[in-house]
């Protein structure tokens, strides 16, 4: 695997290992097209997005030792495009020298929210206040006893994503259904804004911040609905959360992305929310609003390469395309034609050929000179299209 | 291939046929996987880069009349990424009902440059003076019968392409090695700047236009060095560049992208000096530059969706890499990360292994908001990065 000059990925026999082949693997491998990087990546579904734009494509179960091993033996550097995956494997690996991004250190921080919050608060990285539990029953032992009030977050330690894994507890009953498992109770942040900033750190330590962005959820379904770039805050508090990005992207020592959610606070404090090592949702804007979009620096943090300018050509709103609530089947995007016809709409559809409410079914990146207007095109955009079954 | 609602093509069983699967065809399929558009794409060669980003490959010869009308009856709509393809089975296709765009009457028109000259004295479009032979022969006897001075340009009627097939003829034996077929002579316009004007025209006839962009060829492999949008010449100039291209492409009632070569004459006139029918290499810089870039504009005009907005958010010059001189076999990319390290700078490598003189391996795009800094970079670039072989 060893190569005579590390750096000439260009067009050469150097390949690049990636496990998961979903949305955000196919993003990331429309750029490893424009450096012509070989790719090899290894997903569990033989329908996995990323089969139609990867080099070579094994199939796997990212959860299996052997074939996260396996796949390492194949390639001179390994990322992620996802956290699910068997780090064992991965430690296995790099101990025998290989090159794994992010290192599987942070990757297992990471993985378990635990963990995870443990190490804000050794590193006095500001966070929302928590407790942890074994099994669900002792946090219905601890409301029993007095410790824990209502309302309160209940976040499983492992396996989350895109807001999976995350409940707001108002009530005892609101526990029914929870998993049993490992788990953390967060304090509900009575926030003003939720915000996110992407910091790029590369295998020699440069590391390139990009602008805070503001999210919005919807109500329901836990899942970001706009993501605002810049976001519409302070600038002092801009600062402020640029400043624990970089706090906690310098704690983990990580290489590649890291998408660091953030809660503002009614008097303006910044709590780390959590974090992703990989390409982010809140990124996605990036494509059509950075001078380096988020998946290209990826490629470039793991590869070492110089990493790119991470400022904003224009004012960047991303929509989230969801599935209608009340349709399940063969998708159909209404509309569509009505929010082309705006200008400085670009829709990215990600191939799933069956919709249910809520699914994620694409996202839609709007991007003006003026931020007023972006915002006024984006809830159009949301009012209009329907992503809803035939 | 009839469909119930014919704009409904993302993730439906609509299918798009593409003839050429080269790297024009490539940078098309990106645009297809953002909108989820099933893509069956045709190409002699089994490394062909489409190869790669399609959804289905077939290994067909574009001028095969049986090939090309066989990959017709697989699709609902039939466009290409080169204008060499068989025009007869796609006449036929088209009179059976399928939709060919370009449709074919342009295509027959601009696959052979005697026509295409002859269509603009028709059309009252302003373009060099010209001659028409159909041996080569009989322009040496026009020589020697007085009827042409030197210099003028030789152009191939037929299978041109990236400025092959045109020369500079400044003395009789200029003429020898060239192609026996048909051909046309130009005078030699003694231009103050090579200028294009990419034209966009949907299915039922919305037409948008690009900003005019500044060519500058190397002068001795005909290629295109740099390109520079905006073109840095007075507003009336270009005013008047736009009014011809839009001309050009009313006259040949083309359905998706129309990249309309032009002179500016000392006396600033604008001529038309050829036409493609396709994303162009004039148009990369909008990948990184444009609101929507060509690509997803040909894609939206040939499905008649609404054009996108062809204004720019920035400068952006892009520069062709070619084949050093000298260096023949694997190639490498010299002082890559040093480029790499410079603002604004995109590096877009085709994948070809090996190189040779002035060879086209790949091209660089380099935006920023002030254009005279990115002619800065530009020239930086092109003055660091080398493609060389091992």
């Amino acid at each position: 695997m060893a190569m005579a000059n590390p750096k000439n990925y260009f067009s050469s026999n150097f390949k690049l290992g990636i496990l998961g082949g979903g949305q955000l693997g196919k993003m990331l491998l429309y750029e490893t097209r424009k450096f012509d990087i070989h790719t090899i990546v290894m997903d569990a579904s033989e329908d996995a997005p990323c089969k139609i734009a990867c080099n070579e494509f094994v199939l796997g179960d990212l959860m299996d030792f052997d074939a996260v091993y396996n796949l390492g033996q194949k390639v001179d550097v390994l990322t992620i495009e996802i956290e699910n995956v068997n780090v064992d494997a991965l430690e296995k690996l790099e101990r025998e020298g290989m090159k794994i991004y992010p290192p599987t250190k942070a990757l297992r921080i990471i993985q378990n929210k635990a963990k995870q919050k443990l190490f804000y608060v050794d590193k006095g990285i500001p966070t929302a206040d928590f407790q942890r539990f074994a099994y669900k029953s002792e946090i219905e032992d601890s409301i029993s006893n007095g410790g824990m009030k209502f309302p309160f977050v209940w976040k499983a330690a492992r396996f989350g994503y895109d807001g999976q894994g995350v409940n707001v507890v108002r009530k005892l009953e609101d526990l029914n259904g929870l998993p049993e498992g490992e788990c953390i109770t967060e304090e509900l942040v009575d926030f003003k804004n939720e915000l996110s900033v992407i910091v790029a750190r590369s295998v020699s330590g440069e590391v390139k911040c990009y602008p805070v962005v503001e999210m919005e959820f919807h109500p329901e379904a836990n899942q970001v609905e706009y993501v605002i770039c810049p976001a519409r805050i302070d600038t002092k508090v801009a600062q402020k959360a640029q400043e624990t990005a970089l706090r906690a992207s310098d704690a983990l020592q990580h290489v590649g992305l890291l998408a660091v959610e953030l809660f503002q606070t009614q008097d303006d404090r910044i709590l780390v929310n959590e974090v992703a090592p990989r390409p982010h949702n809140s990124g996605h804007y990036s494509i059509e609003a950075s001078y380096t979009n988020q998946f290209e620096q990826h490629i470039r943090a793991i590869l070492d390469l110089p990493l790119g300018d991470t400022r904003s050509k224009v004012a960047g709103i991303m929509v989230n395309l969801v599935g209608a609530e009340g349709h399940t089947g063969d998708v159909v995007y209404e509309n569509m034609e009505e929010i082309l016809r705006l200008g400085g709409v670009t829709p990215h559809i990600y191939g799933k050929k069956q919709t249910r409410p809520f699914r994620k079914m694409g996202h839609v990146t709007i991007v003006n000179e003026a931020i007023t207007e972006a915002r006024r095109i984006a809830q159009q955009v949301k009012e209009t299209i329907k992503v809803i079954s035939k």
